[in-house]
């Protein structure tokens, strides 16, 4: 079968590779009918600490095609949408709806599991991982569908933890397609006031008819005085930080109000949260992380089967695994906000 | 009429100083029924940037002497509990519960207002700030009365921001009157294991009294490894911070558990959170600040009323004004864990 590979920053190949099988008895395999790339997926493309060879991709909609023998809920033929880590359904962390921190978590397309830009994948732990839909596997819903498995549930997830009420006041810091799902989170949430941080006419757009109220393009010390302005000089209740720089929670610390809170869902790639002192002073909470989209779709997937939200749009370009490297190139260069693959 | 002074670190005079005075129409004047020294004290007492000439104390309970022309609920002959900050009692932030971060607080005794380790005080907005209580000036209660100002209060803010829940997993750093304080709120709000850190023995042991189920004397990384090994490897859902030192803040990152929250209270002398990203990938929420006392009261007040909870044993020592200097002292070398002030 065909699949994803980064050799090394900025290379992607697609390559024949052994079929999907299944190892262990708590296995799926599944032929992928959807994947996408995600703005991490860039990290390593830009030269991030990638593993050699990584198997790239962790986002899918997926038919099952085989199960393994202690496989009890998942069935042949199922369409599911997978997460992207995979989780063993029945850990404390699991019933406490925080799968990302499963004791037997794995993640997709990160070195150690493989990646779903490919034609079928092995999903370890099925039961608890896969979640399955009552949809044909060509419905028109698809790309929203497939932002359960990761973009939307993450956007939720930084609303979530950035206790996003109704009636409060939000900023989300990033333009991109998590930043964009973080205002329709917001926006469901309740979130009267949604300043959006970026500059990207498109996105920006987007943003607006999704719910954005108020648009910010400047960065560091103006972009922090503009939202203030658009506070009455407190800051935000809530900041849904999407985008993992230094400056980026810097900006964050910067515009949450007294007593709000910071998700952040940007892998963060910093080693410390500066202004500790500020922070305590104004009870300012820190919080978020790999969002456990798993536990999310329950509430999420109503929203998109009936039309209410439709986070599917973030995608502005589809491709097929041979476009999969062009696709790489277009969302590193900003020509395209978010790529989906039909394998 | 007298108050303390702090003229510069490891001095503490009794002076003669203006009687407190209404200056504004929103102002009281109380009488000092019951002050205390609080472990935040000791910073400027030895060495951290103190103002000359501070005036100190911030936890009091008083009788009200006088009231300005514009204050509507307090009255004079009251007996009222005094938070260490000021507020006005219907701003956004007071509205919500934060009256630390009032758009008009201050703090007492540290430099802007006056202290309460004195015979009397001018109290700012007495409507917003002061709570009345039925009771008289003498009750046997008045030393845990008294722990509703701050220490009381700040433990309750740490299980509160640290999530303490029914049959929940709880960490104390610090075996200071805070961290005590913390153990009874965290028993209050139902945590089965609580775990105090210290090595102090009679702390400890009055935290045992209170309701801590394990003890860890080691520090720093062995200190760490304690509690993993009491929490089945996972660290504790909730770490009450009641420090403020950078150490303690690295140890309460390496005990806290996947999807945890550490609640600070102790005021930080670090700069910056380390571990920002092991603190992304285990969801790990931070939390806390200066402790909204204020609002705690109403939830807090009954408990102590009908002896539900004890608070005012933190008190192991009383002085009169003559013998703050020497509660000073005594605190500072380990001697006293709490000293309470009869002016």
């Amino acid at each position: 079968m065909r699949a994803t590979i980064m050799p090394k920053a900025h290379e992607i190949r697609i390559a024949n590779v052994p079929d999907a099988a299944i190892l262990e008895p708590t296995d799926a395999v599944i032929r992928v009918t959807r994947a996408c790339i995600c703005g991490s997926d860039l990290w390593p493309y830009n030269g991030g600490p990638n593993v050699e060879g990584q198997r790239m991709g962790h986002e899918a909609i997926g038919v099952v095609e085989d199960v393994g023998s202690d496989v009890q809920t998942i069935r042949r033929g199922q369409v599911v949408i997978m997460p992207f880590a995979n989780s063993d359904g029945s850990c404390m962390f699991c019933e406490e709806g925080l799968q990302t921190a499963c004791v037997h978590v794995g993640f997709f397309g990160n070195g150690t599991l493989d990646g779903a830009q490919a034609e079928a994948l092995r999903i370890p732990l099925a039961d608890g991982t896969l979640y399955p839909l009552e949809i044909a596997e060509d419905d028109a819903l698809m790309p929203s569908l497939l932002t359960l498995s990761d973009v939307l549930g993450t956007g939720h997830h930084a609303a979530v933890t950035s206790r996003v009420r109704p009636g409060g006041t939000v900023a989300v810091v990033g333009d991109g397609a998590v930043g964009i799902c973080g205002v329709i989170a917001a926006r469901r949430l309740g979130a009267e006031q949604i300043i959006i941080m970026g500059r990207h006419e498109d996105r920006i757009q987007l943003a607006r008819e999704f719910g954005a109220t108020d648009v910010v393009s400047e960065r560091g010390e103006e972009g922090i005085e503009r939202v203030r302005e658009l506070t009455g000089g407190f800051g935000v209740q809530s900041v849904l930080e999407c985008v993992g720089t230094g400056q980026a929670m810097d900006t964050s610390m910067g515009i949450v109000r007294a007593g709000g809170a910071v998700g952040r869902v940007g892998v963060p790639h910093y080693e410390a949260i500066n202004g500790a002192q500020q922070m305590f002073y104004r009870n300012v909470i820190v919080a978020g992380g790999p969002a456990p989209t798993r536990a999310y779709i329950d509430e999420l997937l109503p929203d998109v089967l009936e039309g209410r939200i439709d986070p599917g749009r973030v995608f502005d370009r589809t491709v097929n695994l041979d476009g999969v490297g062009d696709g790489y190139r277009a969302m590193n260069e900003r020509e395209a906000l978010k790529v989906l693959i039909r394998p």
